[in-house]
């Protein structure tokens, strides 16, 4: 085999374009896919293949798919149109959507079912590290399935967190960030609005806490955009009650009790009542700003 | 006035004692005081002035407070033998422990009232950093309070956010930041335990969340606690019923609703509640392990 591998990525949104194009500078052939046909002309400008991937299916090396969620990795796998059954075997399926653990091992097994290899492979670190090929990936999967996806992986990855040699295994660690990463901004707006009770500016609550043993990477992050009031979403308030529903349906199921990452979802069903659901997940800010009379900055 | 001042360190308990070691590394002549006498004489072999406090407190040019709550602040500085109205007009309170800024408020105002400076400081780092004269101090005051207090800052910070001239707002910021570190502790202990229930080790944990956008300041430094087993007290359970209480006191006081913080006080409640008072506070992981049947490490 070639190191040229032939590559599909499915899902060209802010994370999969910027992976696709990682792929590209690899040196791979990609084929782009989206059900926005924009977006596949513009990827197929900057250098992606012009031909209809059903078209190579059978040829493809590795399919990453980075869709929305479980149902549409679902489709896209084996739906009516799905690439599963066209692939060869050998082919591999690098899954990137924060799923279920069950529906991971579910998917692993139906293409094991069929010769092809599944990786449980979430990724974490923004459409920024996307696009320069600077992910953190949470995988598990067979040896098999890790040696099949090695060239894009690192393409597209900073670090690939080996889990185990199961699916599932990858998806329930993200299910763990996401739980942390969701309550921490929760968090940091609950925070931050109670300070502004108290006389404290938010440039001063990011200058001072940033430094302390308050901090943490989401507020760090985050924080920066209620200061400068500018909610263009670089991960909207609508990721967290999904991601979060994720984590308590995983939680339900284990008969486990997650009382804190409960409450923090509360405030982003909050938000996305108040119509925030596309801003920046910042925005939850305005949930508590809202209630107790405030004004964030920007706000007039 | 010689740069070798007179210090009293008042509660010479982990932090206090640790600073007080800082102040006599820094050159000055420092009293201890303590109702411990074991560590009043401890600190003494070590260079601490020999007199008793109350003989030469007339002469004190800085009295840092290290106690552990508002009452014990008042009674050190205005109770029976308090010593505020023993200290010469110009001398500085440096006032240290968590309070209400109200609270903090009230007593630079009969501080001051005996032309005696009063700097609202809290202090954050821990006893490690107090010992090494590494403290971050969340300092307000007014200009005479910061320049009667500037040799023994410089002996025991490593960092002073001067947060404006009016006593409260360093205790505001204290609070701001316990909410964070409080919230950041008990939600690490929740995603740690739900992470087991899916089979993910606690060591797998730290190593994977600490480089993703899960991490928070509390989750490095406390989750390796529970990896080790190792509840040896750094910081109590114990400081978080006291410490969120203050923060839910000022939030009811503002109107301002802090669900999550009601949340994580509930985990670190029931922490006590089942005798773990006084073991280190990611010992709260055992609330969430006892609930679901987890066996944490060192646990049989």
């Amino acid at each position: 085999m070639s190191n040229r591998q032939k590559v599909a990525v499915i899902g060209l949104g802010s994370m999969g374009y910027g992976m696709a194009q990682s792929v590209l500078r690899g040196g791979h052939r990609v084929w782009g896919s989206d059900i926005n046909q924009d977006r596949v002309a513009r990827f197929r400008s900057e250098g992606g293949e012009a031909e209809e991937l059903e078209l190579v299916a059978s040829e493809i090396d590795v399919v990453a798919v980075v869709v929305l969620n479980a149902q549409q990795t679902e489709t896209v796998l084996f739906g009516e149109n799905g690439i599963v059954p066209r692939l060869r075997a050998g082919a591999v399926v690098l899954a990137c959507a924060t799923v279920p653990p069950a529906f991971a091992r579910e998917m692993a097994k139906r293409c094991e079912q069929r010769g092809v290899h599944y990786l449980d492979a979430p990724i974490s670190g923004g459409a920024a590290k996307a696009a320069s090929g600077a992910l953190s990936i949470m995988a598990s999967g067979t040896p098999e399935a890790f040696d099949a996806a090695a060239a894009v992986l690192d393409a597209i990855a900073e670090r690939v967190f080996e889990l185990g040699h199961t699916a599932g295994a990858g998806s329930a660690m993200k299910a763990v960030n996401q739980l942390l990463a969701g309550v921490h901004i929760a968090t940091m707006a609950e925070a931050l609005t109670f300070g502004m009770t108290q006389g404290i500016q938010p440039e001063t609550f990011v200058e001072v806490i940033s430094k302390c043993a308050g901090t943490s990477w989401m507020l760090e992050n985050r924080a920066p955009h209620i200061v400068e009031g500018d909610y263009t979403p670089r991960s909207s308030i609508n990721i967290w009650p999904k991601d979060l529903g994720i984590v308590l349906d995983i939680a339900k199921s284990a008969d486990f009790d997650a009382p804190i990452t409960a409450t923090a979802l509360d405030q982003f069903k909050a938000a996305a009542e108040m119509g925030l659901g596309w801003d920046d997940d910042a925005a939850v800010a305005k949930v508590y700003a809202r209630k107790s009379g405030l004004t964030l900055p920007g706000e007039s």
